[in-house]
């Protein structure tokens, strides 16, 4: 008798589909999504193989993480402060107004627990979270007139969502929501004042300058919002060990590719817009202290009512400062010279 | 007639031997190492097994490249600025001084030409090169008086290699080359004044601060030092594809891990530090400028007698231009507030 050989198998052939918060137009933020997906495909010679859908496709942006949450698709790429509609701890996983720049956040979700606290945060809509990306701080956005004073944002239409746009709102400002297509027009004929936007890169390309050319700084709402991939619970759990931990690396190479491409865009573009005539503005420190003390009385009524929010901010809170304390030093020290020598 | 069924033999067995630059009580910088080992080991269900051996057990932490380069291991975890001996142009894939912070670095790396550059000019020693870690600026290190002006810098003898050392031996004191044992006696007995090493969480369990109390900032001569996995050529293109995707995105993720997780502690030893009774002191503008003239003039200099330096250098120090000219904008802008309402 001839003993059969045994059959290796291998690992199985696994399709998976990713909804992407972001439209392709959006190159960067896309692109890292992209760069996990092609990542995989070659660790395990195409088998485990994830396509890609920009927003919209299979369902609008903004419901990516619902996707996901219902087992429409098995994994998304978007904000976590897309979802401060359902509830406003949402947005710790990606950015609050004057949290923590890209470095900090990495630093609280490796290294401090952030994950953890999130992850059984986010175990209540059915995913796991992964580190996907960082635009690194955004920029204020785009104004017709200067904003001088704390009167100068009274009555200002400004195109802003979130808990930023209730900071505003609280300054006197009048938020607007407006789809990325019609900021543009909606500048060109004054129905509103400002809008934000991401960073040069990114907000060169829809010309706002041509309208708005008062270009403010800092995005306080945004100093380094993290992207997420998000995978459903029973997806994820059915992975073989092997590419759960190719998934691993691979979105942590995507998470790092994102920030890298920013840094190295948005140079370049901000060259290119100071060329056309764009006028760079610092926020008053009036203007910013007064919404870092709005932002801290918004927070501190949220965790009066909202034990989610209340536990990852008490910690959310620590880390920041103990992380300013370091930053200071040596990071603010050396960055403070180069930038007076350049 | 029975047909044999096709036997799958799957991805080979592969085992390396990593030699590090680093001992392992150096953990957060041999950690990332390890992380990177044990992802690969996941990831190929064990069949890509690397084994680390920290410095001096295969051989000693300044030969790491040379070993690798003979092919006496497959691949080393080190700092090309160990080998400045052999060209001062190994300094530019970890840090000059006065160069790129961390972030910068990555941008330089991945988005920005500097792989491309760097592999040219490490072709020459025959091997490839992957990040493997970034500590951030590092700290200026430990004084047992304080170093006010220009003047305090003559004769000044202070433990620091390589450029660093030539520039302030230009500025008057007497660099020593000693091993990191050796410090704390030599500073303790006053044979020398001064001692450079990391950064709070390393500095701290060698005890400095109970010696030379004076702990300066920033450490301007690593400003976002890059630690490199170097891989024997042969040894690579004698990989699968699969394990070399795997080994591209593993070494990302413990690039992102060393970085994190410095990060995270830093600030806490720091803290420590500081209800030590440790002096954190800022190095002067007027030192700090003298310094970046010096190395501008030694760079100048080498890049007339060295053409791999002088290719580099022109395209780091345009590149180092531009970064900070975006820095400053929105990212200092941001963090400079938070730092002052901490």
């Amino acid at each position: 008798a001839v003993a059969a050989p045994a059959v290796q198998t291998g690992l199985p052939e696994i399709k998976w589909r990713m909804t992407s918060s972001f439209p392709k137009s959006i190159d960067t933020l896309y692109g890292s999504a992209e760069l996990l997906a092609n990542r995989l495909r070659e660790i395990t010679g195409g088998k485990f193989d994830i396509r890609i859908f920009p927003a919209g496709e299979i369902v609008p942006g903004l419901q990516a993480l619902d996707a996901v949450q219902q087992g429409t698709v098995e994994m998304c790429h978007s904000c976590s402060y897309y979802y401060v509609g359902k509830d406003k701890t949402f947005a710790f996983g990606t950015a609050v107004p004057f949290g923590m720049n890209a470095r900090q956040m990495d630093a609280w979700i490796i290294g401090g627990g952030g994950q953890e606290l999130l992850d059984e945060f986010y175990g209540n809509y059915n995913v796991y979270s992964f580190l996907g990306g960082n635009t690194g701080v955004q920029m204020g956005g785009w104004y017709r007139k200067q904003i001088n004073t704390l009167e100068d944002i009274k009555g200002l239409k400004i195109r802003i969502a979130g808990i930023a746009g209730e900071i505003m709102s609280r300054m006197g400002a009048i938020p607007q929501q407006i789809a990325g297509s019609d900021i543009y027009p909606s500048l060109e004929k004054g129905t509103i004042d400002a809008a934000e936007w991401v960073a040069p890169y990114d907000d060169e390309k829809l010309g706002f300058y041509k309208v708005a050319p008062h270009y403010y700084s800092p995005g306080w709402w945004e100093p380094g919002p993290v992207v997420h991939f998000y995978v459903n619970k029973a997806e994820w759990d059915k992975l073989p060990k092997e590419y759960q931990a190719a998934f691993r690396a691979a979105s942590r190479e995507a998470h790092i590719q994102m920030t890298a491409m920013y840094d190295h865009k948005n140079p370049q573009a901000l060259a290119r817009l100071l060329a056309q005539g764009v006028k760079l503005q610092n926020f008053s420190n009036e203007i910013m202290k007064k919404a870092f003390d709005i932002s801290r009385e918004l927070y501190a009524e949220e965790a009066a009512k909202n034990p989610a929010w209340a536990k990852i901010y008490a910690e959310f809170e620590k880390y920041r400062k103990s992380q300013n304390a370091w930053f200071s030093v040596a990071e603010a020290g050396f960055d403070r010279f180069m930038q007076s020598v350049r």
